[in-house]
């Protein structure tokens, strides 16, 4: 169930102003108490608000479910991403792989100056490097996915288009850059980051329903 | 919002049904219609029931919001776990690498005879070991995590406490195993399947509301 631009008007306006009339929501809406009553009794039905008689309606706080999709899923990547580690070309793969461990993530960019994407090392491209005999004093640049060939996204995508993107690639990680900035990277967003997301807003819920 | 056994108990009435009245709805739960009245009103206010005059109530099927919760977390393990590569104890490092690749997999599990677990290793675990200079003819047993020390799940788990241990653990994978079988595996949870089934159930509601 998702709620509608006046329903939600409605929840801001309560949560605001609360305890508060349903001729006052009215007015505030410019709109007629009657235009109103279908909307305050779904919300009143679903617990969203509680209507006390002679007070007027209050929030209730008590079901985050109906807003359940849009925390979940239509919240930005800007609000969940996480700084990305950065290598340059001229890394050597041991190094690297040393990186990999000192800063427990699972891939590494390899950017130049002006912090622009230039590369991609993943645990799996450091393991085939080692699993071809690769010397581990060759820079990185030999080894590492290159741009184009990378799947970035920007900050102001929702967290399902992260995760179709991370899902439909078969990828674990993919680099945030500005928008319309040619690549620079400000951050990353990783399955183990979108799985935690959607795993803490669960124990929320559930926390809440006990 | 989460609806009451007795609402639930309704809507499969319906969806079975359909269209059926009030009082035919309050005859099959051996109910009066006026004890209904405030469910009835309730699933319909939400859209999940459609009350049509002189005919009665059907199933829209237009909502599947208020269950998404139940949907993403209280399924069971057994309904999302996949199947784990296996490997024994004396296979080689090498050879355990390459098995990783052939079979696109995170994790490796190693099983004695009876298919009972008694070590993992993770693309983590491949790596660390490459990193310290082992010998790639070492045998895995060598370097892979061992029984006790790993953390395993049984398939009547839920999504949400799968998903809360990877996260607390900081893991790729849980190994499931039957229940009271001594560690007997029968296939594994990942961060990736996990994160696959939120996207997937996201993408699902997407489609639908739009």
């Amino acid at each position: 169930m998702e709620f509608s631009a006046r329903q939600k008007l409605i929840i801001d306006i309560v949560k605001e102003n609360e305890p508060i009339t349903g001729d006052n929501i009215a007015a505030k809406l410019n709109l007629t108490k009657p235009t109103l009553r279908n909307d305050l009794s779904l919300l009143t039905m679903t617990g969203v608000l509680d209507a006390r008689p002679k007070v007027g309606y209050i929030y209730s706080g008590q079901t985050i479910e109906p807003l359940l999709f849009e925390k979940l899923y239509t919240k930005k990547v800007d609000d969940i991403m996480i700084p990305a580690v950065f290598i340059k070309q001229d890394t050597s793969l041991k190094e690297a792989i040393t990186d990999l461990f000192m800063y427990d993530v699972g891939s590494l960019y390899v950017v130049n100056e002006g912090k622009r994407l230039v590369g991609l090392l993943s645990r799996k491209d450091l393991l085939r490097s080692v699993l071809t005999n690769s010397e581990e004093s060759i820079p990185v640049a030999v080894v590492m996915s290159r741009m184009p060939n990378i799947v970035t996204i920007t900050p102001d995508k929702t967290i399902l288009s992260a995760g179709s993107k991370l899902m439909q690639q078969q990828i674990d990680s993919l680099p945030v850059v500005e928008k319309g900035t040619n690549d620079k990277i400000i951050g990353k967003i990783t399955k183990t980051r979108i799985m935690n997301h959607f795993i803490e807003e669960g124990i929320k819920v559930k926390a809440h329903n006990e």
